[in-house]
């Protein structure tokens, strides 16, 4: 592998106008870069560029959303709710949406999604939704839906570049959430350096970096939380070759897992 | 809170020399600042800029090293090692440095250090050390590592940066090493939008971003892991005004942790 590039940027691209179901996402985006490089046109996309879309935009585009007043809470969810002063079909809502609860404490579900994510709530949102009343869901496979906005950013401005579907989740040990990828097309959500020589001609042993993680974090600061901007270009990343996914590469299986 | 800027731009620093214990690490990073000033005058240090310093280079220079040849092995490390082809004496380092075991398994350690971080070997490490037979360890106190590198930047180039000294851990339920703040001077770790209103104009219930982290992994990928580039100037991110610490805002105490 050549020394990675010295310098790492990261643009937010203009804002959008208010996703809804069914707009397509890539041509969004695409036109949100294309309005960026008339402002200044060495932002262009080029390969090697990354595209990070948070994950609720997509899930808008993609019609995840659920109307509460569509939900029948179950006992469990009515119980949990009143003790904790939530409101029981949002609860519902998460424990569909998980496929094995971890704790269920003080208003709040940690629980394995799907996906095989591990995060409060299911990634199940009411925030940033304009209509009141409607959650978002997690994309079904946040991998395809990169895969699908990297193929219209290519139909629409000619260039492949790397995408991320991101989310912030909070972690054990360490207050604070941080972003991570849940879907990437275009390269390998890992870096794999075990067996190449560190800076003394060393082997590095366990160095496996979460590549993708980090971006989705370097994308969550140019963005911004309150803002609407969802979606951030980065450039100057090294990109490990390959047709990565999350689901696939980064989710551990239990047995692997020693932080667990 | 204003709208955070729409850049962030991040340039890993000239190369060090080869670190050793008792080197004055704010000085030679200040040295390495002016080098990249001297080919860029544009990223002459601002106000609101961080300086991100990875863990090894500030062990090395505050003399956190054991010589493998000093160690006695208890007997514990002896079984660990015998099964699974370690070094007895590496294991009784990470020992001493760990305050909780919680997991001892497939010849890897994950445990809680006594600043209370939890990762794995105890931060203790070997690659990147030029003596052969030498480990490093964490810095005693991270924050106040930050805080020294900080005046002394500030002494040479007179202005005050924002400082994070960071390491790179696991974590569960996802592979990969990402990139994390063991301590901060300058800024607040965290960044509490609670209360906030979101995009929408409502309020955003648990946002509590981990700025300092994802600043580090900023870093990591600006530098990257086979370099010998420890340093790495961020410029563009929002940084929550205040004296922060890692140790008392970041780390988690047992009974607010439901990821856990």
């Amino acid at each position: 592998m050549n020394e990675p590039p010295a310098r790492l940027l990261a643009v937010a691209l203009p804002e959008l106008p208010e996703v809804q179901p069914g707009d397509d996402l890539g041509r969004l985006g695409a036109e949100a870069w294309w309005r960026l490089t008339v402002e200044d046109e060495s932002l262009a996309p080029q390969p090697g560029d990354v595209l990070v879309v948070t994950q609720k935009v997509v899930s808008k585009a993609e019609g995840r959303l659920v109307r509460l007043a569509d939900v029948q809470p179950r006992p469990e969810a009515i119980a949990f709710a009143e003790r904790w002063d939530k409101d029981a079909r949002q609860v519902e809502v998460v424990l569909r949406e998980s496929a094995e609860v971890l704790r269920m404490e003080r208003g709040l579900i940690i629980s394995r999604t799907h996906h095989g994510f591990v995060c409060a709530n299911a990634g199940v949102d009411a925030s940033n939704i304009a209509a009141e009343g409607v959650l978002t869901l997690l994309p079904e496979d946040p991998d395809a839906s990169a895969a699908r906005i990297r193929e219209r950013i290519e139909e629409e401005l000619g260039v492949l570049v790397a995408v991320i579907v991101s989310d912030s989740f909070g972690r054990p040990w360490r207050f604070g959430i941080s972003d991570v990828a849940l879907g990437v097309a275009g390269f390998l959500p890992l870096d794999d350096l075990r067996g190449l020589p560190d800076s003394e001609g060393r082997l590095m042993h366990v160095t496996v970096v979460a590549v993708a993680d980090e971006l989705a974090s370097v994308a969550e600061l140019a963005a911004g939380k309150t803002s609407r901007r969802p979606l951030v270009m980065i450039r100057g990343a090294r990109l490990p070759a390959g047709e990565g996914s999350v689901q696939r590469d980064v989710v551990m299986p239990q047995e692997a897992d020693l932080f667990r």
